[in-house]
Parts: C-alpha cells; structure tokens; sequence
C-alpha cells in the first residue's frame, strides 16, 4: 500500500499522538487521517498537520467556510486535503466548486451503513469522472479486489480498502492483489 | 457548569483516553464528547460510552441508519445522544424524525466558521421551539452572558457556552453570570 489511513474509529480511542507511531513504523508510508472536518476548519487541519498528518479530510456537507480554511491549513503546511462527498446531495456542483478551489483529492464514498442498501459507489465515481475529467478523485466504500477491475477504467487517483484488507486471512496478499489489479 | 464538553479538537488531539483524566478532575460533572458522528454510528458511540462518555454528539446530516444506531447504543450503555443540526437543510423536518426517534437533545448550532456572517442561532431555535414543544433542544454558536436573556425564554435544556468562557479573564466568574441569568 502507498498511503494508511488512520480511521476516525482509531482517532477517537487514540488521538493524533499516534501519528509518530505510524510514522515510526511505516516511515515510508503517506499518512492520511479520517477527520472528516465539517466545522472550525483551519484550526482542526492545522492540528492534523503539526501532528504530522500528510492528508486531512473534510466532510462536502461542511460550510465553504470551512473547507477554505482546511485548504488554507494544507497550503500554510504545504500539504494535502480530500474531501469526503458522503451525503452530499448535489455531488456535481459540489466536485466543481472543490475542483476550482484546487482541492486535491475528492472522495466518492458509500458510507458504512448504507453498504446493506446501495451496491457501490461505482455510478457516481462514473458521473463525476465524465464531467470533470481534470479533478482527482477518490473511491471508497466496501471495495473488494472484485471491484478493481470496474473501478480501474474510471482512474481514481487513490482507492480506499478497508474490510478487504483488514478482515481479510492473509490483508498482505490482498492489499498486493488490489495493487497489481490497478497496475495492469 | 453542569457538563463539561471535549470538544472536536481535544479529542483530536488526545483521544477518548482523556475522559478519566477528565472524571477524575470532576468526578460530579456530565461528559459530553463532540465526536460529531458521521458514519458507523453504533461502532463509534459504543467507543465513546466505553470510555465513559455519557453524551456522544451525531451530525443531523449523517444518514437516518447512523443515526438510528448511535441512538441504539446510547440505550444498550443507557447514555444519551445530542444530534448537531449543522448543515441540516430542512431543520424541523429532521428535529421532527430526531424527536419521533427517541433523540435525547436536538443541537440548533451556528458553526464556528459561519459565526462571521449570521448573528445567533436565536431564530432557529426559536421556530423549532413553537412547531415542536416537547423536545428538548440545546443551542450553540457564539453564545455570550448578554445572549442568555433572550435564550431564556425559549426553555433550551442545554445552554452550549465556549469561547465567551474559555477565552474569559475570569471564566469562572462568567460561568456563575450565565448560570444565574438561566435561573432567573
């Protein structure tokens, strides 16, 4: 894997003193913590980044407001920002806006507890991929190794695996299995 | 003061590990932590009422099964829940389904981000106040002792006070002022 991802679950019971941990353990690694920042914007990233954090997400729903602080945050710690499009309810308009705000990734995500009702966040990475040919998304939401081979056409710029990997017998030969589904 | 709030950035910063510390400072107080829910709904309340939470806050902008599982939580550990109407387009829509659900606290909130622009929460809340009496609301945003006179009158069961004590010379004093003015 090229990024791990420190789970807002993980960030709740441990706070981002785990950063250096992570770091210490995979130095190699891009270390992306799951904020989802909807308010207070500039200040939470700012917390992330000094904590070492590589990339802060932040939640489509959020004012402008905030999203611009978030994005004023990455510039100040010359570092990155996705943001979640999780119930937004006019994807489109709102990747745009992102798109022209230059924020660096946007993230296409079927949420936990919808997994049961929606299949996958295929259509709307799609959708969005069709008009805004420029911007870098992100997908995520129940991702298997069975779903690389529909998502690949699509060049997400980031593929997010959680359960696949971490539930899985042996998470090594499915995170490598993922990998080399995408490279080819 | 009655509840000691850990805020978004606190908890950011240090984790759920901080509510001992916390309970051991003020073994008699509320501990409510802002965790903001999103997504996976029972799985991150249950972390927060393990740690000793006793009121964990959602986002009225998560999806109703979120939602409905913070709210299951809440009951298995017998703790409470304040949903956070932040971004919530259709705000007494969503306090009516809150209410109907068993919702221990619906939050009429200003974001921190938006406090620059909009003058109070005050309307909100009182609109919400008028079309559903029996709920029991908390209010937040850039509340100052001056506010409390016209927050009075709309019966608010929780009074959310942050910078305007914080970020007092004598914060003590200020919190003994509001407290007075709610009981007058």
């Amino acid at each position: 894997v090229d990024i791990v991802e420190l789970g807002t679950p993980l960030i709740f019971r441990r706070g981002l003193s785990i950063v250096d941990e992570i770091r210490g353990l995979y130095p190699k690694l891009i270390i992306l913590a799951d904020l989802k920042i909807i308010d207070a914007g500039e200040h939470e990233a700012c917390i992330a980044y000094q904590a070492g954090v590589d990339i802060v997400t932040a939640l489509g729903v959020a004012p402008d407001e905030t999203l611009l602080g978030v994005l004023q945050a990455a510039e100040k710690f010359q570092r990155q920002v996705m943001v979640d499009l999780m119930q937004v309810q006019d994807p489109l308009a709102r990747s745009r806006w992102l798109y022209q705000q230059g924020c660096d990734y946007i993230c296409v995500h079927l949420a936990h507890d919808l997994q049961k009702q929606a299949s996958s966040p295929l259509s709307t990475l799609q959708f969005l991929r069709e008009m805004l040919p420029q911007a870098r998304f992100a997908v995520a939401g129940g991702i298997q190794p069975g779903t690389i081979e529909l998502l690949a056409p699509l060049e997400p710029a980031i593929v997010i695996v959680g359960k696949a990997i971490t539930g899985a017998l042996h998470p090594g030969e499915v995170a490598r299995k993922i990998k080399e589904k995408m490279a080819s």
